[in-house]
C-alpha cells in the first residue's frame, strides 16, 4: 500500500479551510419534487442514519405515517402503513439528497424547501420550513387537523410570498447574517432570534415592493419570520448542509461531515469515509423541560440539525448565546466551558465564525474523530427536546456517543496513518 | 431641623423602584416646536449643563450655528452669530426642555422629535433623530451643504413616515424592546443594532399596511432604519430621559438624575438636589479611533447620552454587548470588569433589564452620589469620540469626574443624613 500523499492533519487542515470558504447562498424555495434531484411523488425523507421502513418507531414513525397523509398518498392511517409496508411509498434518509431534516425531519413531494447554493464548492443543500409555534408540529411526530392546516399554510402563503423575495432579491448570502448572528446572542441552532430579523432585513426592500400589489399575504408572512425566532433555524441548517457538503468524501480526512440522529441511533459520517454512517446508541442529555413536563416523557423521534456543530455552529458557539440557559439550563459558566472544550476536538478554527466573550476567537470547526477519541471529550449540541406523545416538550444539549467515533476509527484504510 | 422622615438609602431603593417601574412608550413623531413645552421658534437647544452662549466653544459653537443656519434664522454664519450675540436667538441646555442631545445635541424648530411617554409617572421626554452614517453630522460639529440636506430629509421623509407607523401602531413601548436588546449583543448606548431591528419588527405590519400607497419612501426610510445600527440610540436616550424624569427632584434620593457635558464641562444632577446641575472637568476616556485618525484630534462638543448609563444601560450594560470590544477598543475581560465594578456604586440592580452572562443579574441602576466618593469607583459611559475638526473619529469608555459627586455630596441638605 502506497503512503497518502498528505498526512491526516494536512487533509483534515485542508477540510476546515474548505468548511471556512464555502459560501452558501439561499437562491429558491421550490417543492421538494422540483427542487430536490431524484425526488418522486412517493418518496418520504426522514432524519438519520437510514433504517429499514419497520424499524422506524414511536414518534418518528408517527411523523412518516402523518407525512403520507399530508401529501394525499394515503387516505387514513392504516392504508398509509399498508403502503408503507408494501414499499408503495419509500422512506429514505434526508441526507442522501442533501436535505437536513429538523427532528423527524419529514420531507414529501409538495414542502417548499429551500435551495441552498453552495458558491465556491458548487453543491447544493436543501432545508424546509418551521411549522409555526404551536407545540404540535409534523417534525415532531404530531398529525391532526390543525398540522396538517399549518403545513397547508406554509406550503400556500409563507413559501410563496419568501421564495418570491429571495428571487427578486436575487439570492440571499447566509455566511454573512449568520456571522453578524453570532455577534447578537444566537448561536444558530436554538437560538435564531437574531438571524430570523437579520433575515427579514435583506428581504425588506422586496417585501415593500410586494406589499404594494399583494398587501395582506405579504404582511402575514413577514411578521410570520420576524415574529418566529425559530424562523432562520432551517436556512441555518441548510446553510450547515451546504457547508459540510464541501467536505464530503474529503479523501485523507478524518473531520466529521455530518451528525444526525434517528429514533433508534445517533450516527456520523466521516469525510475521508464517503457516504458511510458510523452508528452508535442514542445521545445523552442534559435539557430543560417546559412547565407540566418530565423527564421520563422524553424521547428521541429523529435530528439532522447538529449538521449546526458539524460547521462551526450551535453547540460549538454556545457562548455567542448566553440567553439559552433560560431556555435548555445551564449557567454561562458551563456554556463557556463546554464552549471552550469542543476547541480539543476540531481540527481548526473558523475565519467567519466568531465569539465575541472569546475576543473573536473563530469557533471550533471540523470534529476530529480522532481527537474525540484521544481526548474522550464528546461533540456537544444544542437541541429541541420531543415528548412521547409528540410535540416539543423541552430543549437541552446531548452529547454524541463514543461509539460512532470508535467505529468510524476502526474503518480508516490501512489503520490511523499518525498525524 | 427635623429629621427626614426616610432615610437616604430608603429614599435610594424608592429612586431604583421608580427606575424600574417607569414605562417609556414613544407614541409620536413632531418638531420641537409642536412637541416641547415652551419651544419657540427662536430657541436652539444644546448638550450639558447651560453655559452663556460665548462659552460654547470648538465643534459645540460651530453646531449651534450649524442650528442656526439649518433653521433659516440667519442666511451666513457671520448674520448667525450676530442674532446668538445680540441674544435673537436663544441657546438654552436641553435637559431643561425634557430633551438629550446627541453629542452637541443642537434643536431647533423644525426638527421632529421623537415623543416618548412615561405611562407609570406621566412624564414626557423628547429626542431628535439619528443623522445617518456619514461621519459629517450637525451634532458632531459639521455644517455644510450634505448635512443640510441629510437633515432636510430627515424632516421631510424619515421623520413623517416612521411617526405615521408609530400613531398607526398606536405607540411603541420600549422597555421590553431594550430588554429583548440587552439579550441580543446590545447595551442601548453605543450598540444599537438589535434594537433598531427590533423596532423595525414592531413597526413592520403599519410600514407593509403604508407601502401599499407610498412604496418608495416607506421603503426607503425603513431600510434606513433596519440598516442604521445607531438609529435605536434616539429612542433609547429618549426612553432613559423618560425613566429618568421619574425620579427628577425625588426627596432625600442621591441617586443620580442626570449625566451630560458640554464642550467645558461634565455634570451631574442629583434627584434630590433638584435641577441643580454639579459640575466637573471634561470626561477622561479611553478609545479606539477610526483609522487615519489620533489622540490630538479627540475634542469634547457635548453629549447626553449617558441618560442611559444614568437608567443603568450602556456602559452599565457593557456585558451585553462584547461585540463593542472591536468598535470602542478593551476586552471582554475588561468589560466584564468595568460592568461588575458599577454594582458597587448603584443603589439598585434593575427589574427589566438584565445582563445574560451574569445569569441574567438585573442591570446596576441608580448612581448613589455617596457611594462614588467612598468607593472611588467613578460612573462608566460608552460615547463616540469627535474629532477636532468635526466629525465622529472614534468611539471609548469615559468616566465622570470625581469633582461633580463631591460638590453635589457638600450640598446635601442637613449634611450627609447617613445610610
Amino acid at each position: 500500500m502506497t503512503a497518502p500523499t498528505r498526512t491526516r492533519s494536512e487533509a483534515n487542515a485542508e477540510a476546515v479551510e474548505r468548511l471556512c470558504a464555502a459560501d452558501p447562498v439561499v437562491v429558491d424555495v421550490q417543492p421538494a419534487l422540483d427542487a430536490i434531484p431524484g425526488y418522486s411523488r412517493n418518496l418520504v425523507l426522514t432524519s438519520g442514519a437510514p433504517l429499514p421502513w419497520p424499524e422506524y418507531a414511536g414518534g418518528q414513525r408517527d411523523a412518516i405515517i402523518g407525512g403520507v397523509l399530508f401529501e394525499g398518498l394515503a387516505a387514513t392511517r392504516e392504508e398509509a402503513i399498508a403502503a408503507l409496508d408494501a414499499g408503495e411509498v419509500r422512506v429514505r434518509s434526508c441526507q442522501d439528497f442533501g436535505a437536513v431534516g429538523s427532528l423527524a425531519g419529514i420531507y414529501t413531494a409538495s414542502m417548499p424547501v429551500f435551495v441552498v447554493q453552495n458558491a465556491v464548492h458548487g453543491n447544493r443543500a436543501f432545508c424546509n420550513f418551521y411549522e409555526g409555534k404551536d407545540p404540535r408540529r409534523l417534525n415532531y411526530g404530531c398529525y391532526d387537523e390543525g398540522v396538517h392546516e399549518r403545513l397547508e399554510h406554509v406550503n400556500t402563503v409563507y413559501a410563496p410570498v419568501v421564495g418570491e423575495a429571495i428571487r427578486r432579491t436575487g439570492g440571499v448570502p447566509l455566511k454573512p447574517l449568520i456571522a453578524k448572528g453570532l455577534r447578537m446572542g444566537d448561536e444558530c441552532h436554538s437560538r435564531n432570534t437574531a438571524s430570523s430579523l437579520l433575515f427579514v432585513r435583506e428581504l425588506l426592500g422586496a417585501a415593500m415592493d410586494m406589499a404594494g400589489s399583494d398587501t395582506d399575504r405579504v404582511r402575514e408572512t413577514f411578521l410570520h419570520v420576524a415574529d418566529n425566532d425559530y424562523f432562520f433555524l432551517r436556512l441555518s441548517m441548510a446553510a450547515g448542509k451546504a457547508i459540510a457538503g464541501s467536505i464530503d468524501g474529503f479523501a485523507g480526512s478524518s473531520v466529521v461531515s455530518a451528525m444526525a440522529f434517528s429514533c433508534k441511533e445517533f450516527a456520523i459520517r466521516v469525510a475521508g469515509l464517503g457516504g458511510e454512517w458510523f452508528r452508535g446508541p442514542t445521545p445523552v442529555h442534559e435539557g430543560k423541560l417546559f412547565p407540566g413536563h418530565d423527564e421520563s416523557e422524553i424521547t428521541w423521534m429523529g435530528g439532522e440539525s447538529p449538521i449546526t456543530e458539524t460547521v462551526g455552529l450551535g453547540g460549538f458557539a454556545q457562548a455567542c448565546a448566553f440567553t439559552l440557559q433560560e431556555y435548555q439550563g445551564g449557567s454561562p459558566d458551563t456554556m463557556i466551558a463546554r464552549n471552550l472544550e469542543m476547541y480539543q476536538i476540531t481540527a481548526g478554527e473558523n475565519t467567519t465564525f466568531r465569539i465575541p466573550v472569546f475576543g473573536f476567537r473563530g469557533t471550533p470547526t471540523g470534529v476530529d474523530v480522532f481527537k474525540v477519541l484521544e481526548t474522550g471529550v464528546l461533540p456537544v449540541m444544542d437541541v429541541g427536546l420531543a415528548g412521547r406523545d409528540g410535540g416539543q416538550i423541552g430543549a437541552g444539549v446531548i452529547r454524541a456517543p463514543r461509539e460512532c467515533f470508535e467505529r468510524a476509527a476502526s474503518r480508516w484504510p490501512g489503520g490511523d496513518p499518525g498525524d
